[in-house]
């Protein structure tokens, strides 16, 4: 994505190449590839891409892919002042060798560049993240018709059954699924276990990933018929995630949104622990954080409140959504609580 | 694991505090937890584990574990005169930021001392290890009982199928599943995919995880019955993996290991695209190297062999083994090459 935009704010800098070593999410990001290990190296007019046999060589426009060779270093190590790097993901021992390579260069981070561009997704990278969005939604849909025939006992069965699901659509697993009944749903990352499917809430935070890009979800379903009260906590957590996502414009800070779930919920509102939301792409948790930034046009964020009772239970409703001049929710899947009969 | 000798060797070297942010493979090393964003400090005398509320909250001898609060830089941020970090999983914009926390400190490096320690496996460890390998042959097993069911139409098939059987024995998964049928398996990094399971070599690379350690085998499967010449592919790898196995000893090098295993295939050495092997641990791929070192009591490595033919096939032969005093094969299921009747 975006590599000439780089190459243009190299030259404009004049910093005569820019060196990714693996991992770097920016090396999928330029290279659309995930590599076992591998350098990425980009100068004003040139992109070489250097892997192993270990993995499939592939095309990529305009990016030269070669294998490592014996004097790989030797096809980098031109003279350059400036050499870019990306310190947000660059090891130390990593920037060690660097300079080892370009010993007279003056070392620049390039991270804040990278994150702006990332942070702005292309008409095709909103493609991808629509169609993980799409399969993410499908699988729930999926699990709501499977949960009735009492086939799926534990939290690792709903993990499974979802995960599966997005390979039958051709998706791949973002991050590993949060499946939580119980007090467990009170840990916001619960490791999914063998717990037994209980009545009540079970919250499941998942995702699918298309092409590299990643969906972000969480719904909660009840496991037989809820009392008053339990419809309460999830109308009123509803009406939270409502709130927040009908505060969205164009401009608004995120920490404003995140300010209205909390008004939202009242009395409530210090059982929500974490921020309501986060930048998501190529990474499940990228720019933009909460803390500070705006909404923007195609900048896709999550919007998750949750109220949390240690011991007890827990409640969190996410959705992964776009703002391109009004707001899109990518995550289509319906948000009425779906009460599954036989628990 | 070793906190104590870690300890005593800050103390020895005068390095008042180490510190460790997320992500380092060396926070899961000292406190068995995997964290979803953490700081750990290390003094000569104490332990201080900084999570967040994300994440649940569990007891480890000698860790004093608290959530982040908002002085909780002050908690670390103590007069010490060396600063330990660990280089090899540090990024540079950590580290810029820890340099703010402790100005006056001068920053040392502690990876090849984490390195060594992490190296020589614990009792403890090796019981974890052992039993990922276990879990890791019986699923294994299980596949082969299975296949012949036909139930299993795809690698994505396959490679569900294990990872689901690792959960059922209280495992999680190491790394993403290879199953590779035709030429798919000359890649020997293949990307699991939705091809069909055909007539000819299935390989599968897999591994569970049991307490956070790893395992890593490769074996071979024929859906069909093998031709002469198929036979003869696996015999020649099974012998070259076999003399590599033999040749394991105290002291030896690992690169004669793989000098072994490389003269045993013949004039297909040119084949043998990787390395012999590696060390295994917290992490799948972890110290030691097998360019440099030498056999040593209680350090896990694996012996996986290959031979690629790009667009053809490939095989690849894995255990992961220990020597105490005798070579140990971990990974315990059969290599005698299963062949599965109905292709």
């Amino acid at each position: 994505m975006k590599l000439r935009e780089f190459q243009s704010y190299l030259r404009k800098n004049k910093i005569g190449a820019a060196i990714f070593a693996h991992p770097d999410p920016c090396i999928t990001y330029f290279t659309q590839m995930v590599p076992s290990h591998a350098v990425l190296c980009i100068t004003p007019k040139k992109a070489t891409f250097l892997i192993t046999k270990l993995d499939k060589m592939k095309k990529v426009s305009g990016i030269d892919i070669q294998y490592f060779s014996k004097d790989w270093k030797k096809k980098l190590s031109k003279k350059t002042e400036k050499l870019g790097v990306n310190k947000q993901s660059l090891t130390v021992s990593s920037l060690e060798n660097m300079k080892k390579m370009f010993p007279k260069a003056k070392v620049v981070d390039v991270s804040s560049t990278l994150t702006k561009l990332r942070e702005t997704k292309t008409k095709k990278e909103i493609q991808c993240i629509s169609k993980a969005c799409k399969i993410t939604s499908n699988a729930f849909d999926a699990l709501i018709q499977e949960l009735p025939k009492k086939k799926l006992h534990t939290e690792q069965d709903v993990a499974f059954f979802l995960e599966r699901h997005f390979q039958k659509e051709g998706g791949e697993v973002a991050f590993p699924t949060i499946a939580a009944v119980g007090k467990n749903a009170a840990i916001p990352h619960h490791v999914t276990s063998n717990a037994l499917l209980q009545r009540g809430f079970l919250l499941i935070d998942f995702g699918a990933k298309y092409k590299n890009y990643c969906a972000d979800m969480t719904r909660m379903i009840f496991l037989g018929k809820p009392s008053e009260e339990e419809k309460g906590w999830y109308n009123l957590l509803y009406t939270s995630q409502e709130d927040a996502r009908l505060a969205v414009a164009d401009g608004v800070k995120y920490s404003e949104l995140d300010k209205t779930a909390r008004k939202s919920l009242g009395k409530y509102e210090k059982k929500f622990i974490h921020s309501l939301g986060h930048g998501i792409g190529l990474e499940v948790h990228e720019n933009p954080v909460f803390s500070n930034g705006k909404v923007k046009h195609n900048v896709p964020f999550t919007i998750e409140p949750g109220i949390y009772f240690p011991g007890k239970f827990g409640l969190r409703i996410e959705d992964t959504v776009i703002f391109d001049g009004k707001l899109k929710v990518l995550t289509v899947a319906s948000k009425k609580l779906p009460e599954i009969a036989g628990w």
